[in-house]
């Protein structure tokens, strides 16, 4: 994360039993970004800055508004005509003959328009556009998956400094953390990993974790199912249509991942367990010495 | 909440040491929500279903698509034409010779053709439509902003079940919670409760505190001060931009409201601390017996 992403900032600190100091403290930055495509404005995020390309590259993959990275030419900051360069404008320009996509033609607008607002015609407006992940082999050790948690949390600098940071990294099945990326914005951050998988040629991201620090919701779901991602592991709950989604399009779901606890929602094949007898009750295992 | 607001789930929980038992588990619903105002479609939302009507009017206020409450002449359900009531489709019809918002016309779309795209015109785009907060005259004690978030979390029935949702409140300068709401996104938590005071006929909220259950984003500042709050206490960190905005329009920001300490960023007159001799160094409190 570049120096752009924090911010330093007077306060005042009011500890136990009232008594206040002055303090520094340093805040995540969040500032707006602009994403037009094939010159079109197609929508303004608040995002901390830095990886905006991938930001962009990923939104653009993940909504579906390009169909793979190839058809993108192009992605470059650009200023507002008589303005400074604030790097806040970024436009995606794509290859000639590729589709310009309808800005009225967004996920939610198809939903609302041939079948209904409802969360079933949410999952289906997904579903039909986006490959099945029965077929991806992968399996994780609920113990290694224990440990992306803190891998992810190392991998992190900012977080660390301002606390206000959400989190998504991409990670092997050995819990090796591949990429992490952050913004204030939960679907950002996923749209920055996605990016860079993009950026790698990396994408379908088959065989991997996408781990989220918050809360899953539906749009990190259907974010991750474009991306091809099996296994999405979230350090808090998920939404009830998050879940549904993931079960529609063969996604393994933990939730509550803390401490080496957790909740398999969804295809908890791919999770797999300790050798345990049938029956068998274990005491905790030690803790490391 | 309605009990639409919580659907149950089958899963596998992994307990320590790797056993793992089948388990039910309460989920938060999400659901898209449909809003149009004077016939137009402006967005979809997906929301926790559970005072929707407050949710529409607290965005178009907090939005600033009708300038006040008695614009609106009524909210009502409906049903795409040929198609099932789901309830996921909320209109804003408005009073004859209310000028219809142009939907172009939203807050960072002004931001970025009037004055380029960057956090100081965001806070411009902001400060030129919304009073200065300066002149409340609100006090609240740091020992009753610490006792919020329990006073809160009591209030709360389907966090408790769920832990997946935000939550926000508004409170009296003793504390005393008058409303919250609770939403699976962070902005239509404050937009329910925005709407529930617009309905009860107390805008501006002048006097009062917003609580905010996680981290606390320019949206949440923006909202607050359209809405006339001049203190928000946030539990977890707040963006560099929420900061300025809030230093910009004479709010009070207090963040990280955990146990019986804080950070306030802004404007801190409005909290009041324990008497303290000046140079005086004292020890924590004692702990309640």
């Amino acid at each position: 994360m570049a120096g752009r992403g924090v911010a330093e900032r007077r306060l005042l600190r009011v500890g136990p039993g009232g008594e206040a100091r002055r303090a520094r403290d340093r805040l995540a930055v969040e500032e707006p970004l602009e994403l037009r495509v094939a010159g079109r404005p197609v929508g303004v995020t608040m995002r901390t800055p830095g990886n905006d390309v991938e930001l962009a590259i990923g939104y653009c993959i993940s909504e579906q508004l390009v169909a793979r990275p190839d058809d993108i030419e192009a992605v470059r900051f650009c200023a507002p005509e008589g303005q400074a360069q604030e790097f806040n404008v970024l436009s995606v320009d794509l290859r000639p003959g590729v589709p310009v996509p309808d800005p009225s033609l967004d996920r939610l607008a198809v939903t609302s328009s041939s079948c209904g607002v409802c969360g079933k015609a949410s999952i289906e407006a997904v579903t039909v556009t986006c490959p099945s992940l029965a077929g991806d082999g992968l399996s994780v050790a609920s113990g290694v998956l224990a440990t992306i948690p803190d891998r992810v949390r190392e991998a992190q600098r900012v977080f660390e400094q301002t606390g206000g940071l959400h989190a998504a990294a991409v990670c092997g099945p050995d819990g090796d953390v591949r990429c992490v990326r952050e913004d204030v914005g939960r679907h950002n951050a996923v749209d920055k990993v996605i990016g860079w998988a993009a950026t790698e040629r990396r994408l379908p991201l088959t065989g991997t974790v996408l781990f989220v620090s918050g809360r899953c919701s539906f749009e990190v779901v259907q974010k991750a199912a474009v991306a091809g991602v099996a296994l999405v592991a979230a350090v808090s709950a998920p939404s009830s249509l998050a879940v549904e989604l993931a079960e529609q399009v063969g996604m393994t779901l933990v939730g509550f991942l803390r401490g080496d606890t957790m909740n398999v929602y969804t295809h908890p094949h791919r999770v797999t367990l300790p050798a345990q007898a049938p029956g068998e009750v274990r005491p905790p295992a030690p803790a490391p010495a």
